[in-house]
């Protein structure tokens, strides 16, 4: 099993309204096949949406994306503020992203990163009627673990997650690790070769194949699985299938914020004021 | 810029006492090659390591491997235990492995991943004469994020992170992603090919070469900076750098073991018997 993967050159500066599969397709200058995965850097889909705000705006833009904060804490020169943002992606600074664009601006995540994908997916099916996969990347911090790694914000044409469960080891043992994060794992890998402000927005993984469905790229219903080679996905597709739901989180909410709100809860019910 | 990701084949069962160097050599019939990067699935690590304990004791290992409970939560048949290992790693059971295994066994996390990954490195400069990077991985979840994906815990001959702090975008503005954690990228990448429970525990990325050193796999001291070129490392690798010291970490301990804690931490300011 081997997968190659290689960063589209040529792809320079991204203005909004640009079409972004016209100018992978350009880019690609032939090289996109059947079942390759293609993976686009957020940044460049919100240029070309225009999701520009004036960076003056930058503390409210991120008030502005924001859902819930999760955790927050004041380091020198301002605050690291990790929140829920519009998406449900957990996230610093809500993904508002002030790196690689213009002095005086930032970039607000996508409207709608599934659709993005599905666009991209749908113009390279017709132009050069190719089934690919294709899965819109954002660097995310990790909680416990020092760095950033890339995941997927947004997909379109595969399923984001490869289910295990029910799968049986060479020993007959149900597998107890079941459920892969494999559009992740593609952001993650896809990144290697995107490296960060070097002009390479866009990466295909070759040697996936699998994964991609050869059907309808918004509902993936004729979808293969991998291991097993049946046709078993019928929802639609969508990166918010990798986010995990508020309720079985146990870190939905930072240490420090749940260590207050306990403390704030006893003073409440044994009537004593803070 | 283009990555191989090839998994080996024809590993078989590891047996403890194996020497992983050399079955990885044979197995590769003259495809490893000078700055290649070689991921290793921990399990089988383990098993050369001879770290099974009786499945009896299954709960009893966990517990002897845990450091410090980090978020639990009751589930049908059991419970779900989130805790820091001696590793310093915060993984579900510690990192007890029950898939894969003989049934009646199972199989604790290596003693020092990266001794054992120094090990590799070392025989494979002395066997083959070529500079490796080798990434212990295993499989993690995470907060926030639904399924897992798999993540280095133990390396040698590169460098776990890639530090772009101080570096500026096009527009002249500095950086605001700062770390990347490129042996977890790799590890994630990895795992695209292995699979799991397919008989693949190792797999070769290609095309990574300026991430390796070509000098001491133990201190990395002349390890190039990718980007810039640059040699600066100087510190002893170790998958370690990757984890989030406890006092950085705003997720160190779950959400509602923390409320607990601040329930607790007010009764017993105030003299409130629970």
């Amino acid at each position: 099993m081997t997968l190659q993967i290689f960063a589209l050159t040529g792809i320079g500066e991204i203005r909004p309204g640009d079409d972004l599969a016209t100018l992978i397709i350009d880019a690609a200058d032939g090289a996109l096949r059947d079942g390759d995965v293609v993976s686009v850097t957020s940044k460049i889909v919100s240029k070309a949406e225009d999701r520009y705000v004036q960076a003056a705006d930058r503390e409210q833009a991120i008030t502005d994306e924001t859902v819930r904060v999760v955790a927050s804490r004041d380091v020198p020169g301002g605050a690291v503020r990790i929140v829920e943002n519009r998406l449900g992606i957990i996230a610093a600074a809500a993904g508002v992203d002030s790196s690689s664009v213009p002095v005086g601006t930032v970039l607000l995540l996508p409207l709608d990163p599934d659709a993005s994908a599905r666009r991209i997916v749908e113009r390279i099916r017709a132009r050069l009627g190719v089934a690919v996969g294709v899965v819109i990347t954002d660097t995310l911090g990790r909680a416990w673990r020092v760095g950033q790694t890339d995941a997927a914000i947004g997909i379109a044409g595969m399923d984001p997650v490869l289910d295990l469960r029910g799968r049986f080891d060479e020993y007959g043992q149900e597998m107890n690790v079941t459920v892969t994060a494999v559009a992740d794992e593609i952001a993650s890998a896809t990144d290697l070769v995107k490296g960060k402000a070097a002009g390479r927005p866009v990466a295909v993984v070759r040697g996936l194949g699998d994964l991609v469905d050869r059907e309808d790229p918004g509902t993936g219903r004729q979808s293969v699985d991998r291991e097993a080679g049946r046709s078993e996905q019928t929802h639609p597709r969508s990166a918010r299938t990798l986010l995990r739901p508020r309720e079985d989180d146990m870190f939905h909410t930072g240490a420090a914020e749940s260590w207050s709100a306990g403390y704030a809860a006893a003073l409440r019910e044994h009537g004593i004021s803070p």
